[in-house]
């Protein structure tokens, strides 16, 4: 079934999810603060509209996929937002990584008004948003998720209601913490390894075989043995997840050591003008930390 | 080819490596210090030493599977120790998990003996001991490994000559650290999931399925959601484990500051009488932190 979407947020993913709606068949009106950046999905299909609201109209369904907690809050409830333009019972829903607190105020606001609203958050990056192949952890009202379930099916493959508003949120700052904690162990462990005089690559071969493994380390961790600190997923944009999961524990009184430290070391990443490197950058700082480097080949 | 083989320590993890080794066709005298634990396999055929020295006479290679740096010592270099009674050209292969810097010690004074020495600790817990699937993380002199490596082969699968002495401790202490902050990671991301209302079963589906993934949530994140604390690998034997990771951290002179927030975590184990649960017990820590506490169903 075509439906008419609006999405906002042309950036790494916003713009091959929209794609991905684009090639199966849906009608898409974009939206983005560059305009530059709506150029090649209008070449490919894409209706273009100058403000979030004007995205919203004639619209039933309208996506966002932006960066921030305050731009969500902008592009849905501003004065030339989204909720504006949205026609009779429409439905919005929010793709981005943001706060669950924040997200359930939105979802109260819309509400007020008559608008359904999701959380939606995604993993997988932008490879996964290239290929469809996203795991979307969507929060919100039942009813209002089976009546756009089919809206995610092009951009993703593990799609799953998790609970009521701030669900999705919630479960994707848990997925971030397991992403930050299990590299720093692969960081800590190779940073052993190497002060010891292990062959890495054997090391790395020997571990990954057992109780010991993880995503991060068959991966990450080969990545850092090899000397690639490029992304992969940016130290800037765990840090922003970290903030939203340190800010969400700190509403729930969860003191959370291990994030924290995570976020200290990625912190120390940016004091070096790291950001942009991958996550497995947080090996520099125990290098710099423990004064010693790999000499390369 | 059958050998002469002495084992030293018949706990949960050296019974069932010398049953293995009985069973492959070697000649095996074994030892403990508490004579009663040795009754098993005497009758499937082992003999009985009554000292470490006695259990090395006659046999060409003996192997060690006792608790920590210093009964290592003790058995070895002791009064009635192994290195007393071993044959010429013998070879003591020490399987326990100890220090890789006393490791070298105990290298370098069997050298100068003309005893050849191993460290060969293992992962795999007792349920690879019983299956003779163990990893096995070798350090020592190549032709040394080359001339005993066969005695390994009922015991392990996965048999890897690291390095130099020592270099055997050195990739256990790299895999403890990874299972000490891979429980940590689990922890705080079931705890911020347990705080934030959501479905612990559902969201352990979502989070194994990418980037977040490891041995340990697969398979001491489920046991955690059961409410299943048993061990499992115990708290004071990873206690005893970060003990050897961060003296060996200090001796190098490296911060090591994620492994030793996993150490503390533990202590408030112990603290709590919990040395005896399995290491996904970290997360009884977290609840109390947080005071926040699971329903039973």
């Amino acid at each position: 079934m075509a439906l008419k979407i609006g999405f906002i947020g042309m950036g790494i993913m916003g713009r091959p999810m929209a794609r991905n709606l684009l090639r199966s068949g849906h009608q898409v009106t974009i939206y983005n603060r560059t305009r530059s950046r709506t150029s090649e999905l209008v070449s490919e299909g894409a209706k273009v509209a100058s403000t979030p609201r004007e995205c919203a109209q004639g619209n039933p369904v309208v996506i966002t996929m932006v960066t921030d907690s305050s731009d969500v809050e902008a592009v849905v409830l501003g004065k030339e937002g989204a909720a504006e333009g949205l026609p009779e019972a429409g439905v919005i829903i929010d793709m981005s990584t943001i706060s669950p607190e924040v997200t359930r105020k939105i979802h109260a606001r819309l509400k007020e008004k008559g608008i359904g609203f999701l959380d939606a958050p995604v993993s997988g990056g932008d490879i996964g948003a290239q290929k469809g192949t996203l795991t979307i952890m969507v929060g919100g009202d039942p009813e209002v998720f089976e009546r756009v379930k089919l809206v995610f099916e092009p951009m993703g493959k593990r799609i799953t209601l998790m609970g009521p508003p701030g669900s999705g949120q919630a479960t994707k700052a848990c997925n971030q913490i397991l992403c930050a904690l299990n590299m720093l162990g692969v960081c800590e462990a190779l940073a052993l390894a190497e002060r010891s005089g292990l062959n890495l690559e054997q090391m790395h071969q020997v571990v990954t075989g057992g109780a010991a493994n993880s995503w991060a380390l068959e991966n990450l961790g080969k990545r850092i043995i090899q000397g690639d600190f490029g992304p992969g997923f940016m130290v800037k944009l765990i840090q922003k997840d970290l903030g939203i999961v340190l800010d969400a524990a700190k509403s729930l009184k969860l003191p959370l050591s291990g994030t924290s430290l995570c976020q200290q070391y990625f912190r120390a990443n940016e004091a070096h003008d790291e950001g942009d490197l991958g996550t497995q950058a947080m090996y520099k700082v125990l290098q710099r930390l423990g004064h010693f480097c790999r000499e390369t080949e």
